[in-house]
């Protein structure tokens, strides 16, 4: 942390402050500026909550010097991360596609759907069992029916499981079937999940929040990574901006930024960031461009049909057109 | 829902949306214009997914007609809701402020701040036993410690106690010492959560989350007054915006069209909102002048030494003030 | 400025900022701590363009210390600015209140709508003759006609005017009649009009821009500064957010802040801030709450007859309830 | 336009409104629902204020159907819009690369960076001879120096001109030298400029505003085109919103978005929209991905040299890795 003073401080605020620093197990380092005292505060100063400092008189604000995230930081462990699920490789070369249905809406609709997903090129099946929705009084998920039939699907076609979970409590429920537990974007923040995600040891993927900024979201993670579990996947899904003509907005950003910040495995969501079916595919095609290790994509046999999220559900067809395309991209900037 | 055709619409696809309107049980009107074709979906098309529509040949866009919260909305109930908690009445003509810590620091401290915000005037007091810290590295509260240690300054001061619940599994054990139970800005949109407070029946407060819509957040309140819990609130605490000044942006609107479209009664929590204690006083004395029934001011002995949120928190001293300042405004405008 | 180093820059990374650092003419004050090296920038690196240090390598970001605005800051004048436009001083301690309708319509309705506006209360006079529309086919002002209508009202009712300009080449023509330059949200980074009205010396009104933060509004007065022109006023008018229940999102907080960082005397408007007359009322009693010397409101005697903006005018009656209600607020906040 | 009436709306309400309808000219066509009445105005209301008719009593909201936007639309032209600049076409299959400094530093090292670009494989050459900055007291550019030696550049390497006009009386000296004038993003709405380029009859460029819609954005270029100048392409330059980690976040959707409403030729600029050069390799191919038939790139011999923009500059050697990245990402997606 750094501490800039303001330019009417005076001799004696400064020595107040210093002495806080010292009594709060640090060392201050003065410099002299023309206009200005900046007090450099050495020492791991991340558990601080440095806004108390704001308080003394003459300071100006402070500076966060050190990244609050540890574990999930490329200088904690500069090489990506890799895990296996199921037979997929989450974070190699080769472009991981995750695909199926926004809710899982009944056994024969989940198991035809799984099939189509396969053999147009889909490596993981998503689908939801219990679903976040703004009202109460729409379709909330088949809960447990729902992953009895996700796990049904697997064994038929050998495809993992990516399914949400919603609170702690669901935790072992869902970890039982699922292969992958996905943390939703309203759920990005909340602790308590992300703590009981990070103790079940199973792998995760961390949608990003609507106002999340990169580094919370990051710290999102570091709570299951300080769990001790680590094959933990990031997926943007976008963000919620000014702008109406679109569901969200995409952060194609964040993708190159976290390349640079993490070692985890980043995937990117145009179902959602998008919010309709005719922009999904040019969206999906500029996150692999942007470097996505995964993507995450809803398809629905009949959209129209889809008791949640039709706009933004490909077909079976359209997704085949979008696995084709995506991988010819993902060939053109050197990904297998 | 209203149906917007395409300019170019045949009239095949708008055989084929009406169609579609009677198959989900709801007759269709049409208006033909100059230039588009526009089809009225008559009935309570609430539990509809209306983004399938979009998905029809010729269809340009949907509009949505009702209003998607009922209990929540002044149309359900015209009149302000009021309930008592404690000795306190929420929702009438006083102005109701509750203050106290961010966290629970300690049973001496706790109770020290419990009477000095007490006799600044508070009729509330708040303070966290459980902690949303966007660090796993951080304080992360007090626990049930913390609870019993409010108990206490309730029996000692008489002021009823406002404090956060985190997840589905501490409910009880909240409930079983609060007077209400908080509901944190990144919970808004724990629909588990929602649901299960709304369950226990307790009095809630219900802070808005950083980019929640008012209309999202409505909805939220709706999962609990679903649930049939009648007794809860609204905490405007900022928005997220791209204003980097300021902790968050308050939302001063928001509470004229609050108390435009519902009947429950509308929190402020300036401290939150600004971030900086220089900016919760005259922010707080916009809120009442806005209408705000409640404000949710943070308050320690020594922000300095807070372990938390000390940069917002105001002393006792200053905190009395706030209490002087807005009870002129509260009275410039006709509130008792 | 500060310059943040990576915790794997190595010495001769380091020496090689410092090098560029005294070749730029400054002094480099290194500090050392545990898992970083900081440098120092001794001097007045305001001119410089800070983001080039961040091409080095082993730099990880830099800080900016110094505030980029110096004459609009209160470091530079503590006491606020006061300056007369007719009879009326702005920035003193009474609420000043400036109102009329969005656009000038003809003569026979200014004339009707200036008499009534200084009867219910109101100190100066608006009204737009250019006007700034998203629409080319839209109305675009009377222009020179409207602004030779705006002085005979003045004439009439002693009010002074503020009117918009928005090109440079209509500086002249603009300040030949108005007293106040009003310079709109989307020119607030207009800085060829900026420096056009700076020169012109006439007193101006800045709204801010729709994404423009505090503080590059405050450069942008900074530019009307710069060219000596010193009665220069900032009117807070809503800025764009998530929330599409407004038009816009008032930031009550920049009222404090603004307050708190420079001397120039602060305005708001309520109408645009909102956009329905519902909730300029309440917003309005906000505005002075928080402190604003001055309020900017659209009335019109018909607003559902009115050209544009007719939906956030208020009637003369609604607006005389709210110079009657801010001004008890005023006086509750110990203004005159 | 349609009108959506409160529940409580009684049958006079309905029939003011009706009333009101016609008086305008339009007809009004009635649907009775089963909790509220809707009103369809039929006609082209695009030059009304709709919301006035929210002024009446009994109307809860007004919805538009009719998109503002005519000549940009593509109901109005189906066809991608094509146009030659020098030997470029603009809106043909083949990516078309715009690359140079931020601004013009002086002759000598333009003409290099000129023959750099070229080199690399650019097919025009940007540069700024007016600067809009955001300090007064930053470089604002050459000025007609800048613009003189462009024009060498354009002699000597045969790459058309791209390069900023920042008000309407440098229009004329611009459009001597330059191929095509650039309305920056602060000017987006600045409609005395918009009005003055689209009378010029000169190819432009307009840059999205930090906080302009989609929608307002395409408004801002009807201004040209009303003017009868056909020969615009809109520049998605990244918005503004709460994530700080990069400069702006660019809104890739925004590039499919366009492709479905307009028929002007789109460009992006990767530089502006992340503001560090790192990720600009990355978000220009996923630019290229989503659709973009142009890129603008900041490039610049010494990036730590520049006088602006350095931090997001390329050097010529990263520049040539652009070009070969993103014409592999636009041959997977079948472009030329």
């Amino acid at each position: 942390m750094i501490i800039i003073m303001k330019n009417s401080a005076t001799t004696q605020q400064i020595a107040q402050v210093v002495a806080r620093v010292e009594r709060d197990g640090f060392t201050a380092h003065l410099s002299q500026g023309e206009e200005r005292t900046i007090i450099g505060v050495i020492g791991d100063d991340r558990p601080i909550d440095r806004s108390i400092y704001e308080l003394y008189e003459g300071v100006e604000k402070t500076v966060p010097i050190l990244k609050k995230f540890k574990l999930a930081s490329r200088d904690f462990q500069p090489e990506v991360s890799q895990f296996r699920v199921g037979g997929v490789k989450i974070g190699g070369k080769e472009l991981v596609i995750m695909a199926g249905p926004c809710a899982v809406e009944g056994r024969t609709k989940l198991l035809e759907i799984a099939h189509a997903v396969k053999e147009a090129g889909a490596n993981c099946l998503r689908g939801g069992a219990f679903k976040p929705r703004t009202s109460p009084y729409a379709f909330q998920g088949m809960g447990e029916e729902g992953l009895e039939i996700l796990a049904e699907a697997r064994e038929q076609t050998g495809l993992p499981i990516v399914t949400e979970v919603m609170s702690t409590e669901q935790v072992p429920l869902v970890a039982k079937y699922a292969d992958i537990l996905q943390i939703g974007a309203r759920n990005c923040q909340n602790y308590a999940l992300l703590t009981a995600v990070g103790k079940s040891g199973h792998p995760a993927l961390l949608k990003r929040g609507m106002a999340t900024t990169i580094e919370e979201w990051l710290m999102s993670a570091e709570y299951m990574l300080a769990q001790g579990n680590r094959r933990v996947m990031m997926c943007e899904r976008g963000i919620r901006t000014f702008e109406t003509a679109t569901r969200n907005t995409a952060d194609i950003n964040a993708l190159a930024v976290l390349k640079h910040l993490t070692h985890l495995p980043i995937a990117f969501d145009p179902s959602h960031a998008t919010g309709k079916w005719e922009y999904v595919l040019p969206v999906a095609r500029a996150g692999v461009a942007a470097g996505a290790d995964c993507l995450l994509v809803e398809v629905h046999q009949h959209p129209a049909e889809a008791w949640s999220d039709g706009a933004q559900s490909l077909t079976p067809e359209r997704f085949h057109t979008l696995v084709t395309q995506t991988h010819a991209v993902a060939a053109a900037i050197g990904r297998a």
